[in-house]
């Protein structure tokens, strides 16, 4: 059976990707980060998502970016919100080289497992302005990833990056994930998440939430999270 | 002045490296990993070249490469001795995407303080068998750089991927650091150093302790480190 290693955030995408990697028939080897999120509900989801996977082996890698500052999605820069109508800038929630970090990990794990397959969540249309979320980024990544390790230059493996929601808006990933069977409830995608009374609620004005929430709304499906604003 | 991001392990190369920055006038930031070497003695190396050096900042990335099993440097595996004949294929101190995973927080590392220059030791000629110290891996990872951050697309920066010891033998990186004034007694080599009453002694058998014994006996240098059958 074919090997894949999946980055999963425990979001909305990578949840998808990693229903779409199972779909495809792969086995799969699921990878998070703990990098100093906000919120380690985020770390909760996934460890919940990979079990209900089924999935061959879920590894947490700790990974220490607070070093780099500038992101406020590991440090104290306030999250900007309702922000969607301006957003033609590169939001302050990008962190700097983010997915090249959990691709060069992915490619690591790939390499010792002796995995063909990546599997990477990103998606250009709905944040166009995160740089490591093009499809030339992918294209170069992959390139490099086949000059980078020992089983690729002997020939043993081609790595693929894959990443099939990149052309995808959010409305289509959440239908494709639907069609798969995908709990979008078990999901997160708020930046700036909450906690009250021991539960988690999403803000409904980070542009993650701004997101999601239209992208049900067209669908005419009610979104199972809780929202701090909104229930 | 113009900033670049070096990788410093404290061994030879990456010292000889930082000396190469500082004579082309950059203001040096050092990165080093905390990555569950064998040894620590080698973080402290990195930190007095560090300040010897003068560097503006130096970092010390905590990460964890032992979450994936299979080199001899993260894990209990023996390393190999005397075993440079024999050396045709990628030996066992190889850790999976190494280079891969340093240059990523390199880059991150560089976004951040918009460095446009990264610095990295590798070497192709006397460790031809890995497959990320090729020039053909430095120019996919500089490629894929420019398409992976914000700064970089945006045409602010233009990264480029410095690897000056790239096709110089180790004995003529010693020459050229000797020309620059390296004191190489600050320097370690060994893969399998070992502490005796507080002191560190390379071993004197591994692949890179030979490297850098033949060197220097073929340029009729003592090597003022301290070795575990020589001395």
């Amino acid at each position: 059976m074919k090997k894949a290693v999946i980055l999963l955030s425990g979001g909305l995408d990578s949840t998808t990707v990693l229903a779409i990697a199972k779909k495809e028939g792969y086995d799969c080897f699921a990878l998070s980060f703990d990098y100093g999120q906000r919120h380690k509900s985020e770390l909760q989801n996934a460890k919940e998502i990979a079990n209900s996977y089924n999935v061959k082996e879920h590894k947490i890698a700790k990974i220490d970016l607070t070093i780099f500052a500038g992101s406020s999605l590991t440090s104290q820069l306030d999250v900007k919100k309702n922000s969607l109508k301006e957003n033609k800038e590169i939001p302050n929630t990008y962190v700097a080289a983010r997915n090249t970090i959990f691709l060069s990990y992915a490619l690591a794990y790939a390499e010792t497992i002796r995995a063909e397959d990546i599997f990477i969540g990103v998606n250009a249309v709905d944040y166009s302005n995160y740089p490591d979320c093009r499809p030339e980024f992918i294209a170069a990544y992959e390139n490099m990833a086949n000059l980078a390790t020992a089983i690729s230059i002997n020939g043993e493996v081609r790595f693929k990056i894959n990443s099939p929601l990149i052309n995808l808006s959010k409305k289509e990933i959440i239908q494709f994930g639907i069609s798969l069977g995908v709990d979008y409830s078990k999901t997160h995608s708020c930046y700036d998440p909450i906690l009250v009374e021991g539960q988690i609620f999403s803000c409904a004005e980070c542009d993650s939430c701004l997101f999601r929430l239209q992208a049900f709304q067209d669908l005419g499906i009610k979104d199972e999270i809780k929202y701090l604003k909104k229930d």
